[in-house]
């Protein structure tokens, strides 16, 4: 499947929707992608069942604070610069790249990758969503080890990880991309088509664009965008999606510490809620709480959109006065089992209150 | 030339007092040393003279905070591993290993890496002392690149670093040390036989030992030590030696952060010296005043010397109520030079005063 400029831009849109409120700016990421097409370069999608089994496959990414991002904009180069430094490391061509995960600039970053050495990029990720950190990837979960990995910025440097395990990797990484100006960018988790198959979250690249074009379709039928995007996730393997609060945003804290977006959004209710929504954050939305209630956790998906327009609003984005309306979405299965729930889960990020699947929340 | 255990407790002794503070723990670096040799394995050093314009040199050093190194043990691996991925990375055999500062531990770790691969270890090094960052080192003020550099830890993580320029590589790898707990094991400056005779500072590993030698005698022949080494400094490369002060330490701040060991020195004098030393810190002392005037500054040497056993203490040792005595050293001229002032003179360290040769003071 070749992509187009309107893919692109239901790609952005639906990554962001994905990407929980992380995973970067996805319209910087919408240019560079477009920017490859204005080139006159091909931009293909592969389906992970057409990966043949014994190819090599090696997933890029940004890594770093999307707060940066903004004001630090890449050149294109860094994260061919590790794919290109990975696969001399290697010492094998890779057949495709892929993503980590589904949100912002991360769905975008391999299209360019891919674009620029001709090559495809797989239609799934590594995280069903975006997570903060790179040993949150179903990839490890499932067993692919994500070293040995390149972290490449815009001044020419770069640094190979060779970390004895994905936390290691994560530890070292992440200093190593705050010493690069808060971020950088990636290759890792190299691995063959066979582990496509068994590891990654399948086909999220298309989901995004699917999202994307059914907002967009029905805010040109006149439909309410939201009640469209509600009908549509049953149909996927994000078998269940539902808006869980509105209002008005009336506090936002938000710093960039330890290389994260760090924050907490409090949204003051429009009737018929009732009551003050507190989504805590690192780079993603990770938990929502109505007077001190569980409403969503962490790995389902907690989404911010805008009420008037429906687009989702990015971390870095949320302002004081924002009329806002927040989606819960149930993540595939593959995300909730106990060993992902071990690498991703709430507890993982400090909470204490157990997982519990969005479909079964009052 | 063999070195035998009398060698390496001289050796120890000397890199401390060359080390002028810093360089880590001398005595868990003879211990490294000593149990090459209790294996029967061979430590052999080779003057730089000796060899060959195009053999391929890896120097091999501890990075990090000397106060993390005496809590955290090596296990002797790390260094070896960085040094082999290194050679791998190059795809190319080293014929030898040499320090990159002659300072308590870092002038022995080479001697291991050396004793365990059977390759001799080049009698010279790229500080003439040690220095807290890894651009200071007259490899890089002579034109040497330090990448590609492998950093290792004793978890099995290692990191290849890529950097732009010396400053970078230092900048990234810093972070890397920090997170691997403190300290960490490198290899970094490979170079040629020719750049080794062209940039390195020259015979510092058998100074060392003639150093400690000249201490020990002394005190076997009851002589003074201290005017012992005074008169010895004249016949080397370090021309001017002599003893700036004496008196009790009466104040030791002293504290790791930014994966150094920072900290500042104060020292009441015992007659006939008057007023109170001040030596500030970042790992080596760097600058020695008594009440604002300058009595000795970096790049020469600022030792502290117990005065009763003439042992010279490591930053890490000092203790309140120590009886001490300053001795300054002039430094090589190779480390005086515009291009190595521009690197690792007062201004690098934030000091305002111009660099002043010990020999020209008052």
């Amino acid at each position: 499947m070749k992509l187009t400029s309107e893919d692109l831009r239901d790609l952005a849109v639906g990554a962001a929707f994905l990407g929980t409120g992380g995973g970067g700016n996805p319209y910087v990421g919408r240019l560079m992608a477009q920017q490859c097409l204005d080139e006159g370069l091909t931009i293909e999608l592969i389906d992970p069942a057409d990966v043949p089994d014994d190819a090599l496959v090696i997933p890029t990414a940004m890594m770093g604070a999307p707060t940066v991002l903004v004001e630090k904009l890449p050149s294109g180069e860094e994260a061919l610069n590790s794919f290109k430094s990975l696969e001399k490391h290697l010492g094998r061509k890779a057949f495709a790249t892929m993503p980590i995960e589904i949100g912002g600039i991360n769905s975008t970053i391999p299209l360019v990758v891919g674009a620029r050495l001709g090559i495809p990029i797989v239609d799934a990720d590594g995280m069903g969503r975006a997570f903060p950190e790179l040993q949150m990837e179903t990839f490890g979960v499932y067993g692919v080890p994500g070293s040995p990995m390149y972290v490449s910025d815009e001044d020419n440097d770069s640094t190979l990880i060779m970390a004895a395990d994905n936390k290691s990797m994560e530890w070292l990484s992440r200093m190593v991309a705050i010493r690069m100006g808060g971020c950088a960018y990636i290759a890792e988790y190299s691995m063959s088509g066979a582990d496509v198959k068994r590891t990654a979250v399948p086909n999220t690249m298309t989901l995004a664009m699917r999202i994307g074009r059914c907002l967009r379709e029905a805010k040109a039928n006149h439909q309410n965008p939201l009640d469209a995007l509600i009908a549509l996730m049953p149909q996927t393997l994000y078998h269940h999606a539902r808006v869980i609060f509105s209002g008005k945003l009336v506090d936002v804290q938000r710093e960039t510490r330890n290389g994260f977006a760090i924050g907490r959004a409090r949204i003051d209710a429009f009737t018929p809620w009732k009551g003050t929504m507190q989504i805590e954050i690192q780079n993603e939305n990770l938990i929502a709480t109505v007077d001190g209630v569980v409403k969503a956790i962490v790995p389902d998906l907690i989404c911010i959109m805008d009420s008037e327009s429906a687009e989702p609003i990015t971390t870095e984005e949320l302002r004081y006065g924002q009329r806002v309306t927040v989606v819960a979405v149930a993540v595939p299965e593959i995300m909730r089992t106990p060993e992902a729930l071990a690498v991703f889960g709430p507890r993982c990020f400090g909470f204490d209150q157990p997982f519990t699947p969005i479909e079964s929340m009052a």
